[in-house]
């Protein structure tokens, strides 16, 4: 089976849950409980919470244990922004986010906020439009890192370097995609909130992380005991945390090791695709001279004749996984936000397939699927 | 070492664990994925969902995963209310709820709703103050099952018939401590929304879930993708969801059996306690005349001269794991509210143990426990 939807999710490295299952073994006390072996657990995620700022390079962050990536975003931007609620504030997102940000921005709009949805042409935001978009009154910028669909990277450090200049903005970005799979233009601590998850990244799935500054307000979510500071209520999972850091240390630490054996995949797929006249790749420009503003570890295209659906079953028949779209939004079979946000054709929008690399594909597996999607291409 | 913190976690069960580790070797694609081996992970879930419906004998109800019970708790009430916002609802619950239902009460009275806190003074409610609390006006009523803290239970038949004859309100309880320990005198079927964890009945952290009626209509607390109806957004985690149909699958069967040996630790333990005169049994009444009232799993007691802290640390030494209240609320160092509300004493709530069995103690751990708590209180 050839697996091409690394983007989705992963499958759990092993030592992830060696961890897990020793910690659930030995380590499976309350942490609020006030004896010492739960004092242990509680100091187990503090050294899972130092490994993590460690790994990243964090300094003066608190970190917050969510559910996953979808909570995280939303406890980010609800959190940051509801006590402005009806001080007719501003916030920045773009018109690619992942649905857990681009959602939350129509919820807060309906709250009465106001809202800029920066376009994204080239697949990455323009600056000039951010510059002219940022106000006195604008009090969050969210824009993500890697976008899940056609694999665009924004410009971070000039994001960060022009809100920081022309604004008192915070920053916050979805990391999702882009944590353990591209080199960072930018330094992590200048995002005033960044959320992270783990199981895109060979870890558990249940768990992600918002990862803010130190003096930073929020309002919670929800309310109950006194865990994580009150703002994300809710018995801490030990064994789920420790795992969750190990997943990304052992991946950090590969990450420009991975991006260059995935870069040589994705130029091979790219020119080999190029050549194929029944499909569209969802990109704009000369892709050889684009390295560093799209990802090589997703690639979205979009065909002609052939619906998407239609195109995934028979890959799929030939033993090969690939995705439509973004696997939070498959139920909507709507067109692809931002493959049209790119392409502005409804119809590329709807009729593509997201084939997304991981650092275990082959030259090989990658021959096989051409193969098969040329037959595709030839019926 | 001897566990008497059953209350707060417990040890996730062999079977349990094994389920967990096979769903994340073999079924870790992301079920929102549309080839066949998501759509396997998909009917897992939806094979667990229907295992924990039949466990519990339930019909026509919808099942939201969510991190705990807390999550589940604030969903489901806020998630309720919300769209009644400044219409000058009213809303009940009792004094005795854990913080992740007291909460976000007193949350929404700041939100302008209107909060009957009921009184709790033999441990449990009184129908004849709810009777009288309920108007027209009343949308919802929330109270637990089983107290996490003096183990006092609810008269929910009772309650759910009031509630039914007397108003339109819903009906919501936190069933966390009742599940798999106490015979319910009720069908889960009358609850219009209940709370469920799994953790605490021998199954992992980092997942609880809210059971509502098919028709309900929620806010949800966050926003993404198109997962659990757009209600609960977010990857689902597959392997926790399986393990944890598992756990209840397992431990519900044995409620019965678990119970009446459970019970008999609690008799042995109640009359050799009621016997020191350094301590107060936080119940009311006539202990051996009161079996059904209070579950066998929970008893509190007060130190008339002995810190709370003090008394935890001397058992811990001879290593018997206590709780100080709830551990959800250790950190605040408050009264608990549990306890003030039954026995009206500052001091009692203060100087409070809570001492949680499960069916994996022994007499000989309670004899054990009993001989030190007597050398605590000769000192």
């Amino acid at each position: 089976m050839i697996y091409l939807d690394w983007t989705a999710t992963s499958k759990p490295l092993k030592e992830v849950v060696e961890v897990y299952n020793k910690m659930n073994e030995e380590y499976w006390y309350n942490p609020s409980s006030m004896y010492k072996n739960a004092a242990i657990v509680k100091s187990l995620i503090d050294r899972a919470s130092q490994s993590i700022f460690a790994t990243l390079g964090l300094h003066d962050k608190s970190i917050y244990y969510t559910s996953g990536a979808t909570e995280a975003n939303n406890m980010a931007i609800q959190g940051f922004v509801m006590p402005y609620k009806n001080q007719n504030k501003h916030i920045i997102t773009t018109e690619i986010e992942h649905a857990s940000v681009y959602n939350v921005f129509e919820f807060l709009e309906k709250e009465g906020f106001r809202v800029t949805y920066l376009k994204c042409e080239n697949g990455m935001i323009d600056l000039d439009e951010l510059e002219k978009a940022l106000t006195k009154d604008t009090i969050l910028v969210s824009i993500m890192w890697v976008n899940n669909i056609i694999g665009s990277i924004n410009p971070m450090k000039k994001i960060i370097d022009l809100v920081k200049a022309k604004s008192h903005a915070k920053i916050h970005s979805d990391l999702v995609q882009g944590i353990c799979k591209i080199q960072p233009d930018f330094d992590f601590n200048d995002l005033d909130l960044m959320t992270i998850t783990f199981h895109k990244i060979e870890g558990l799935k249940g768990i992600g992380a918002l990862i803010i500054n130190k003096n930073l307000q929020l309002n919670p979510l929800f309310y109950g005991g006194h865990q994580q500071n009150q703002l994300r209520p809710g018995t801490n999972d030990a064994s789920l945390i420790v795992a969750s850091a190990k997943a990304i240390r052992i991946n950090f630490a590969k990450t420009i090791i991975h991006y260059q054996y995935v870069q040589k995949l994705y130029h091979y797929l790219v020119e080999k695709l190029a050549k194929f006249s029944f499909i569209d790749i969802n990109k704009k420009g000369d892709y050889d001279l684009l390295d560093g503003y799209y990802s090589p570890y997703v690639l979205s295209i979009s065909f002609k004749n052939i619906k998407a659906e239609t195109a995934m079953h028979f890959l799929e028949e030939n033993d090969i996984l690939v995705g439509i779209g973004s696997a939070c939004n498959e139920k909507t079979k709507m067109v692809d936000r931002s493959v049209y946000a790119l392409t502005k054709s409804e119809t590329k929008a709807y009729h593509m397939i997201r084939i997304s690399l991981g650092y275990h594909n082959t030259i090989q597996e990658l021959d096989y699927f051409i193969e098969k999607l040329q037959e595709l291409g030839n019926k």
